[in-house]
């Protein structure tokens, strides 16, 4: 029986201890081969005593509004820096953290550097489709000036990771466009074109072709790949649009004693559409390209949320997710090759 | 009383006359003072007589799939060009059409010719906000790489449609961005933040700073700029999140007896809501940047959703929408100059 470590940044996020360490101890029972470094404040992490528990003291906190330059180069003890530490010197499997994604990005490109052939680590989270499953999505802000070859580097490192957590060794790839037709889009878009269909004839990846924006929601192929710049408006507008009608629903359910009943009536219903569409059995994104595991859970996660994470973070742990992407990276490596190698600023590589 | 004349394509779209033709009837109806011109195949006309209605006639149709130099150069007479051309002519104020964006964009471009101070004509939509209003985005797709000068520009003609529809003269706009801080973005949309602040600052334009894609939905600015790509992806996912939604709900409306009770139980709410996120409401977009009005509907728009779009058509052909748009390119003049004159050939400008 193989264990697999998780440090967590018990201090991350809007709540810190009191919704990570709940989500720990739940998570603790449900993963009997599982242990955990819980990182942060001692006094604040003694609540949670479990013998696959071990609390690892970090004196700083990363706060949501930090600079990324006063986590780097300021809070050398924060919670943060310390569980990502974690995984650089072995002792833990994959970190994670519901902190700052600016600051979580830089740190851990600092501290475990980016694979050979990745210029840029990308961060990939997962949204719900029509074909009940989940459309697997990168990057989501981490690179706002992409050209082909970053492209690329995404949907071979996001075919290693939809690989890692399903039975599919082949997952479809989809490059976000405004058209499927191979003449639309911007000049990056048509030369990534280009370059994934190569990959795809090399055997390196599943490319489908263009996809549209409603794709990913319809689940047309298993992954979409865009820049960071793109991902993070399309995430935010689908966030955007559920939240717009999951408001109109309550308004429309709430306007007048007669709909109230009709609310009851539903409410069945009406909770399994809720299930359906929460947005927290969908926490856990991954962040790609590094030397070591590194999973983000979104800020304001709550209990369920943040376990949510956790499993995500467990599963892509013990299904060799670091391995899976290095052995993709080296098989794509001629195609890959002609990325820009000068790495930006981490400040300005973030959000 | 003035009477407003609008050039009706009624060969375009996926239904054509029999869409089209209903639609025109049921504006005429509504609108007492306005004129129409239903371009087309005569024989596909004949169905409708109305004493303000006058048949042009037209003897091809540019299909869906034509390429946009098939609609160019070869079809010569095709009812989406000689409806354009009757704006030209002076025979109509607006001219309204459902076919093909992309030849409808060219073609326009072609006869009418872009405005002074305007390098790349732009469309623009409205989409419903938590608010109880629309939120005005552009571009959607006409421009898939833009400068800052592009940007303000759609901004500027934004702002004119916006107080072309309401009592608000001085809309707020936005900039659509990956986060609220200044610093976020990438080199364009940087750029593009400070000349929209400029722009604020000269009066040319209430400028709020960068928003989100969520802030679309949520209405916190009444328009939002964003380039043809990043436009185009945020409305094409926003669709798709609308979808899968209602896919939801409709599955376990009807997932068995009970939930199918509770359906009509909740059938009156359940309609005003679908009521509240009809898109066909929303139909109507606006080709802003051109030396005469044309509008856009869906290609499937139904008779009520094209019935919308003649109405928007109506509304800001009445409401002097050109000379608004005009008159503030005219008063931003200082700023505008510096976006590249070189028009890219139309195939690729368009979607």
């Amino acid at each position: 029986m193989t264990t697999t470590t998780l440090a967590v940044d018990c201090m991350g996020g809007d709540h810190g201890p009191r919704v990570t360490l709940a989500a720990c101890r739940n998570f603790l029972e449900a993963h009997p081969e599982a242990q955990l470094l819980l990182v942060g404040l001692p006094a604040e992490l003694a609540a949670l005593q479990h013998p696959r528990a071990r609390i690892v003291p970090a004196t700083e906190v990363v706060t949501m509004d930090d600079a990324v330059e006063v986590a780097l180069r300021r809070k050398k003890d924060s919670s943060m820096r310390v569980a990502i530490q974690q995984v650089k010197d072995g002792q833990a499997q994959v970190a994670v953290s519901a902190g700052n994604t600016g600051a979580l990005m830089a740190l851990a490109r600092y501290l475990l550097k980016t694979l050979d052939g990745i210029d840029r680590p990308a961060i990939a989270t997962h949204l719900p489709n029509a074909k009940g499953g989940a459309t697997t999505v990168l990057d989501l802000g981490a690179n706002v000036d992409c050209t082909e070859h970053h492209l690329l580097q995404f949907a071979v490192m996001g075919s290693a990771l939809v690989s890692a957590f399903g039975e599919d060794n082949s997952p479809s790839v989809g490059l976000l466009n405004i058209g499927e037709e191979v003449i639309k889009g911007n000049e990056v878009i048509k030369r990534a074109g280009e370059l994934l269909r190569a990959a795809g004839a090399a055997g390196d990846l599943n490319f489908y072709g263009n996809v549209e924006g409603n794709d990913i929601f319809k689940g047309t192929t298993d992954i979409v790949v865009c820049d960071g710049f793109v991902g993070n408006v399309a995430l935010k507008t689908s966030e955007g649009v559920a939240s717009l009608i999951s408001g109109f629903l309550k308004e429309e359910f709430t306007r007048n004693p007669l709909t109230k009943l009709a609310a009851i009536a539903a409410y069945p219903v009406l909770s399994a559409l809720k299930k359906r569409v929460d947005y927290r059995r969908y926490n856990g994104a991954a962040l790609l390209g590094l030397r070591g595991l590194v999973f983000k859970s979104h800020g304001s996660a709550d209990e369920l949320a943040f376990e949510q994470a956790l499993n995500r973070a467990y599963d892509a742990a013990r299904n060799n997710l670091l391995d899976r992407v290095q052995a993709r990276i080296a098989h794509a490596r001629p195609l890959l090759a002609g990325g820009d190698e000068d790495a930006r600023p981490v400040e300005a590589a973030v959000t």
